[in-house]
């Protein structure tokens, strides 16, 4: 099992890092944790994580546990994997899952490449799946392979919007005080119902708090609570900050998290999920020419017209592409400006294709030919329509979804520029829905 | 102002039915009270219902309030208003928003054809706001148009979700009790933070539920509460089931609700009430053929093909249309197999424009035409391009997504098995997405 230094950086990856997408890279997080454990007065600890997943997600309503329903075809657990292996100061990443989705949970961590992970198997409550992540760490235990931490973060697998900011604030909280948890404001107010399901009294919604993951805590606080734990407790119990008090007698600090924070429970926090991940990956848009040439031309008006039309998105020049697809753009507009056939597109797919871009998330390309009416023949275009299905087909393998968009090249100024907005707006709408299910398609604006 | 009689069925309302996707028609209402309410021993009683709609939604990071972001294109406040409106025996919807949102308001009930709502002008709090609706049902103030109901619902704008059953639930409930209101099991634990920010405590998740909305009850008893109501209680309390208790002593009876209960609080919640819109509105397609003829030709074998390609869709013939505008089908494939031209799309078209049915949700039409290379010059299938795009332009104006499907109709069976089946994932993938942005394409299978 491979492990990066703690408070270093993590080891080499295959392609670009699998760090987030708002994330710092691996280096910066070394550095935050220096520059924010030297303002909090603290070291550098040894840092684990555990993450229960042995859940049935009965509220779901759905067969598959809510940690392993697919976004965007990637198990949600996946998700919440990559959240943590990209903070490089988190040592090891313990997940609990039941011992008929091992096989699963193993496939996933190849298929993704997922670093610094251990599986143990999980209880039958979440207490006791915890328990038992613990336990391989503790150095007690016969065979154990990993070394005990000196503060452990605890967090669910079904989290995956999880930060390092907040990671690095429970963990330092949990050096001070022992222990720490995340809290978010109450939505709803919460009341204690009597016997007869009446009303007995409401709780005052200011003076409360949900309480959330992640949470952090000094091994040996939690671990020995876990050993003292009544099994009443391990049976009925949920909460770990529960247990630090009754049973080692430490009030954890509370941490103020993000709304980002929030439990995948129903389907609908699937759903949002989802969204929350494709506006993520959607953010930037890498426009690529097969002309160097800096004049004016089509293409550029085509950039221009981007940059124009879609909001809230970053229009990069692909000029240095190596450094873009390492910055993960998963977004390409491959404009064909002088030749009418797919080779600049088809030197584009085979970059990204060797870059293990598309690994984590569907990369959209869209190939973009200009159509002057007079001068291309029909035959012609049908002939790339057969063509474009055929590359498409191929990429999808590879986690590409491919598109043509052929775009009306009048000779009017104006209604270039309406054309170019056609354009532009159907590319917002290919990268917006990055649906597989509309890939080779020649669409004309 | 109109009102329907109480318990008897709503007022005739032009086109479609404003009634929910998955709610029963309005004469099914009225039977269900009865239903309802013989079972448990009540009568009809007049209810209005106070919708607190004063928000600023500073919680969704976004400067529009919550209740007015639009979900495809139409405010969330409309959806909730849908909800409740096609309750029949709710005779009156009282409406609290502020003075700079009231021209915004009347702008949606004109524009979504709402019917038996009444503005007031919101209240500073949420409570002053429901408050102000109450007085505008109370007969007791100068100007009243309102007849005061026996009981009274209370729900949020933000809810869009709201069904029947609940509502009659909470109804049926506040009669015998005074007050009701829906819960949820609790999602997260709660905890009390002491004063510098550590766990005092942590509440049994068990024993306490989230006060959900709809909430109900008898007029007399809540208006009497706000009216005795402190200061404080008006500025800085949220919860009418408190001050039910506090102010009349009166026990709201708890009644257990759906998942969908939950209310639009941040950005996310906005994307999953937007997919759950759009998967609700995916469940039914409707065939149309441009022959009558129930002969094997290739346009029953795509309608076999949808049935089996498109898991939980219901996909129905459009022999009898008019029944299946006035039922809400929201998709419609129009396969043309004797002519190469539009016209039994168009049919369609006008047909849809008529019925008002697009008036609140985007209606996909997949106009649907076969190729046969040989027979078929690729002149006149440019034409045809160009023609669905204007089609798609001006119906675009009604709200309705046009776009083009061209079947490649091979002679192979297998190959055509082939083709029919890529065209039903492209119908999958335009009903599923309803993106704006792809319409008057003609896409290729």
């Amino acid at each position: 099992m491979e492990s990066g230094p703690p408070g270093g950086s993590g080891p080499a990856e295959p392609g670009p890092r699998l760090r987030g997408l708002r994330g710092a890279d691996a280096t910066a997080s070394a550095s935050s944790w220096s520059r924010f454990g030297a303002e909090a007065g603290c070291r550098a600890p040894a840092v684990a994580a555990v993450l229960p997943a042995g859940g049935s997600g009965e509220r779901m309503g759905v067969p598959t546990p809510k940690q392993f329903c697919p976004i965007l075809e990637r198990p949600l657990i996946s998700y919440t994997l990559q959240a943590l292996e990209r903070v490089s100061w988190i040592r090891d990443i313990v997940v609990a899952v039941t011992g008929e989705n091992m096989e699963t949970m193993k496939g996933i961590i190849q298929r993704y490449r997922h670093k610094r992970i251990s599986l143990v198997e999980a209880g039958v409550t979440r207490h006791r799946s915890i328990f038992n992540g613990l336990k391989a760490l503790a150095e007690d235990q016969p065979n154990c392979r990993l070394s005990k931490p000196e503060v452990v973060i605890i967090h669910d697998a079904v989290r995956p919007f999880v930060e390092e900011d907040v990671l690095l604030r429970v963990v330092t909280a949990a050096q001070e005080h022992g222990a720490s948890g995340a809290i978010r404001p109450l939505v709803s107010t919460v009341i204690s119902p009597s016997a007869d399901s009446c009303l007995d009294h409401s709780l005052e919604r200011a003076k409360h708090r949900a309480s959330e993951m992640p949470q952090a805590f000094l091994f040996d606080v939690i671990y020995e609570a876990y050993q003292q734990c009544s099994d009443y407790d391990l049976e009925f119990g949920t909460e770990c900050l529960h247990l630090a008090l009754k049973y080692s007698h430490i009030k954890a600090k509370l941490v103020e998290g993000s709304p980002d924070l929030w439990k995948v429970t129903y389907k609908r926090d699937l759903y949002a999920a989802e969204s929350i991940i494709k506006e993520r990956i959607s953010q930037q848009v890498c426009v690529v020419m097969d002309t160097k040439e800096n004049e004016e031309h089509v293409g550029r008006c085509l950039e221009e017209m981007l940059k124009t039309e879609l909001n809230h998105v970053k229009v990069t020049s692909g000029q240095d592409l190596q450094q873009i697809i390492l910055e993960q753009c998963y977004n390409f507009v491959c404009v064909n400006v002088m030749t009418s056939d797919f080779e600049e597109t088809q030197r584009l797919l085979n970059m990204l294709e060797e870059s293990n871009l598309s690994i984590l998330y569907p990369v959209v390309v869209i190939s973009v030919h200009f159509l002057d009416y007079e001068s291309v023949p029909f035959g012609q275009r049908m002939e790339k329509v057969m063509q474009i299905r055929e590359f498409a087909k191929e990429v999808k393998k590879r986690n590409i979804l491919l598109s043509g968009l052929l775009i009306y090249f009048p000779q009017e100024e104006q209604k270039l520029q309406e054309s170019l907005r056609q354009g532009a707006t159907i590319i917002a709408a290919l990268i917006k829905d990055r649906n597989s299910g509309l890939i080779g398609q020649l669409l004309v604006a």
